[in-house]
């Protein structure tokens, strides 16, 4: 390796901890060095945090357009060479789509938009620029979830008859039942944050996760979301029936009133000879469920792993990776796509993971509000 | 006590474990004398069965209207107090029908009845009857179970807001992914089962145990059924969204296609305030959420727990409790009804469960026929 | 089967839960029918007792002379069987003795003696009396523990090289910080308990446990003791290093002082090939460890099972067995004995156990006394 | 923040997987710049390895003394501040011994040196240098353990009464197994690896941490090792009596030969009042025991922890910490205390836990060499 990748950072400065969780991604396989960005609209701030971060400041500037501008006057050797977005959900898509037509690889936090047609934009945006583009599904990078995938596209479940994933949460609680917190808050403000907040955040999550292990595409679903109150304008919880053929059937279950939860999110795949499981609060184990023998519990870093699984393991089996190594296996897969070496389309979630899940967001919602009738996802 | 209960037992003969599941339930506690039934319809396997787990023979009967016939016969103080019925699902209503008009005290395997129509004139006979009747829904008589009903019904989670409950199993696969089984396994063929499969076995348990934990009716469902190929008759998977008001949803999850599930049956509820867990496969723990405490476990015979959960404890802490505890509690519940003892009428399922369970059934089925429809349960 | 095994049962009454224990596993297969005893040395109490489990009270006897007297009065078609002795530990030895003595066979609480001296003149007695005689180490009859062993029997893990056992509870905080109760309360009391209280109550369980599942002998050990204050007279914990062979080492870690630990009991042996861990509160759980290989879970009912496991196993596999099952699976062990049919020596803990239990003791003792050097056990 | 820490590595390139470790946690709070060091003897492979992992190599030294002569040549504001020891163990004292003597801060693996005469040595250097000094006992960082430390040190579970630690790993089999690999590899050759293998590696990490979560000193130990073969000179598995007082009594158990194991390192405290534990392999839970109370499960990132705990966790609850956190929390703690910043004692282990250690592995061989007897520990 020549030099490490230069990487541009936008957002993700003060208190976030988006902003720590790539940071820390980034630095894990000594592949990036952050060259610069804009961490916050306030100048002070923005400078503040790169120093307290031990950046070097030449390069942060003091908004978007400027960092274009500024950027694109480089030359091709000096110039960042891709640009996480970690803004503010409805500026994810006018800074991804002028990145893009500017040339830059993108790395854009989820939702990749606010709406489905904005997805639609970008994705035609994307073919004419060809660069890479992410979107950060973190939970796909963890060793097991590869596993699991490979396991079930080497056919050792079988053909999938049945798909169930959950994602709950219980934060919104003491948001939702006092009226004026419910009313002010900007996650439930269609204008702010989209037509969903429950399947919009989470059930995205979820809808990915089943694509990407099953490797089945979703092409029809029936949602019954909950308002909770009728001054409440967006979802804090839902059920999703979905289908991915007639007798492929399942469910995405997804509640941010589940009180107590932390950050639920299991998924469980059952194919005709075997069962897999998998959930997100202990990641390193994936239990493989067989009729009449006994369970068995896989984990990271066994040479019985697939070698996308233990290509991103970095330590040895009894060492249990977090969500740092998770994320830090995504930026991994994007470096290798940003050189142009070779790697498997699953390392990292595409735009197209990012157009479906805007997909479902809205024919989840329409599904809804129609009295929950079958709606079809967009191929 | 002046002597045990006198119980009779129709079914339950040569390998039966249902009948193993009620012999020791009815020991448990010391409250009941097995003194008579009829075990199979053959009489040499009927006596010989009878001989081998160490009955005197006299009141073994050649078959159910002899055993009505003449135990009815004898002084009230030696006739059979309570029958259980533990024949094929279809005798279920018949003969419970005709103990009822005869004055027995009944224990009953569930489903109930094969239809809700036969469940309603049931609970019609049960009215003249007057005797107790219960229906044997075993996972209810768990401590952990009854805890966590307690701990609902003293408001310990507040107001309920969402319900999820599961039961995955996989035992159905080798039949139903070969033509030839599924198309003679009485279990598939409506004529001997019913109108459903998957949901009328395990769902109606998934349900009753919804309605006994949070003391809630579900007034509407939404049923996904699948029969995985168009020449089976009967579902053996089935997702059916639930609403027990507008605003208090959840959903109820059923597969016999969950590819080495066991008996994987789970009961998670939230409220405002906390959540509970439970599951089936390790019932001595229930699980307290709370927003930003730790989470907590209970586990039986503690004097934290309820009074009803420390009456189904035989043991102090630290001994587990398993399958035959729960049905052994549920066996004493009616036990103590059939003395007039005063008890709670949470002790055993009774009657409303069972009609209950029935509607739930049909209404499931209909509901998917009618193309995944909102349907209305009968009050 | 011409008709059940007829028990007699000393002690147990009133509220004894280790009576319930008893009695329940008494009725579990249908092969004992319970026909007198003596449960109390009150005798309004005795055959108050009687009458409230509904046993006919003809043949409760005033005290356990006249058992002896008046059972052998009767015809051997008749007179008891088995006498379960659930007596106060000082007086599990008389009274076996004279059973065995009179011809009885006999079922004893652990421990069997109150010394060495008088576990080997028992089993001198039984070598006359040429009956059975089983000690009660109820943990060995789980089907989970049963398949442990023959696993290791069968060289599943290769030659056994590492054992670990635990059995941590902390019942006794209350009483041991409390200078009043613990010099007054009886299980502290060397004159009515022996010379033990952690290592006699529970380090003998891990002791019979751990040859029990290895089927080796431990020929040597090495105790430290805890007796927490000079003013107490017995261990309340203690850690025992234990050696089978000169390279094959373990431990036994037992404690009455872990405080907030219920019955936590556990079992870790590793051979050359692999390893297997057991848990007494979760029961129906084997792990098995292979390196380089998934881990494997192993739950009771499976035709993976061996035969001796899945004969204790009632129900199909997913139904949780909780103590009442192991406890039985002893008694049906001793009903083969009893009637003479086929069994395998490892259905249940014989006089060998119950001697080198009380060996085991007194050497632990021995052991810590003399500043916790190395003493060897008799073979 | 006015800029990063400038870091130096000794050791950690090629596939060295400490390396990786390291690496991350360095840039895990953004508080590190790795600007040189030496990876590898092998002058190609060492300048190759810091290209690929992306470093300018103008820092990149051939060999140590060169590092140590050309580092004290630059300005203080150059200079490297802090230098880690990643080198094979037999290099640690040398290596860290003369940064010290030339002013460096030392961030140094374990264990520290390969005799405890040496680590006296290391600890009367360090006092001259008076310089920041950190033993990289990794699982200290995580943050449920120094939550556990806290509650301790707050009395939450009252005086300690009981300890025990476990370290089983199963690794070792292979090699001691095979005559010929047993008597070549460098890690049971007591001239490259000391005089202890199990208790050398890993026995420190438990007795590091039994003294980290307790506060209290072990002052007495009663060692029983296991070399397994005659041939071999070094244990791979030994149990360690401990005493921290005449009635503080617990064990340390560690072994190598704990087939299928991979690094399943747990700790348990009980105290009067309750009891406390922790598990490497799932480090985001601790338990607190407290008698007749439910278990209470906490985990990382919630209010109810101490500051020291959350000021190791980045992310909200339910984002599952792995190893690299603990290790970059380690290297947290090192860049205040460089910085001259407040901080905890306790943020990082120092070379009294380095010089305890290297006692600690003495006094175990000596005590199973005179034949299992009672060593005491120095202050």
């Amino acid at each position: 390796m020549a030099s490490k990748i230069r990487l541009g950072i936008l957002g993700g400065g003060g208190d976030s901890l988006i902003g720590v969780l790539h940071r820390v991604a980034a630095a894990m396989y000594d592949q990036y060095e952050i060259v610069g960005g804009v961490f916050n609209p306030n100048w002070e701030e923005n400078i503040g945090f790169a120093e307290k971060i031990g950046l070097p400041t030449n390069r942060i500037y003091k908004d978007f357009d400027t960092l274009i501008v500024e950027e694109t006057k480089l030359p091709v050797s000096e110039r960042m060479q891709v640009v996480s977005v970690l803004t503010p959900n409805f500026l994810h898509f006018p800074m991804a789509k002028k990145l893009l037509e500017n040339g830059f690889n993108v790395i854009c936090e989820k939702p990749m938009t606010i709406t489905y047609e904005e997805a639609i934009i970008l994705q035609e945006t994307l073919k004419l620029a060809n660069t890479v583009f992410a979107v950060t599904y973190t939970y796909t990078g963890y060793p097991m979830v590869r596993q699991m995938r490979e396991m079930i596209a080497n056919g050792e479940i079988g053909e999938v008859q049945k798909i169930d994933a959950q994602y709950y949460q219980g934060w919104i609680n003491p948001i939702i039942h006092d009226k004026e917190k419910r009313s002010t808050t900007w996650r439930l403000n269609p204008e702010k944050s989209g037509i969903s907040c429950c399947i919009g955040d989470i059930g995205t999550h979820a809808f990915d996760m089943i694509e990407y292990v099953t490797g089945l595409k979703v092409n029809a679903i029936l949602a019954d979301l909950n308002y909770v109150y009728d001054d409440n304008k967006m979802d804090v919880d839902g059920t999703v029936l979905i289908r991915c053929s007639d007798t492929t059937k399942g469910v995405i279950r997804t509640s941010q009133i589940a009180t107590g939860e932390e950050n639920n999110f299991t998924v469980q795949v059952y194919g005709k000879k075997a069962g897999l499981k998998w959930a997100q609060e202990n990641p390193n184990y994936l239990y493989l469920l067989e009729d009449g023998k006994p369970l068995r519990v896989l984990k990271p870093g066994h040479s019985y792993n697939s070698e996308i699984s233990l290509d991103g393991t970095k330590l040895p089996p009894g060492h249990p990776e977090g969500i740092f190594d998770s994320m830090g296996n995504i930026y991994k897969g994007v470096a290798s796509a940003i050189r142009k070496e070779q790697y498997d389309h699953m390392e990292f979630p595409t735009i197209i993971d990012g157009v479906r899940g805007m997909n479902f967001i809205e024919k989840a919602v329409e599904s809804h509000q129609k009295g929950n009738i079958w709606v079809t996802l967009d191929d």
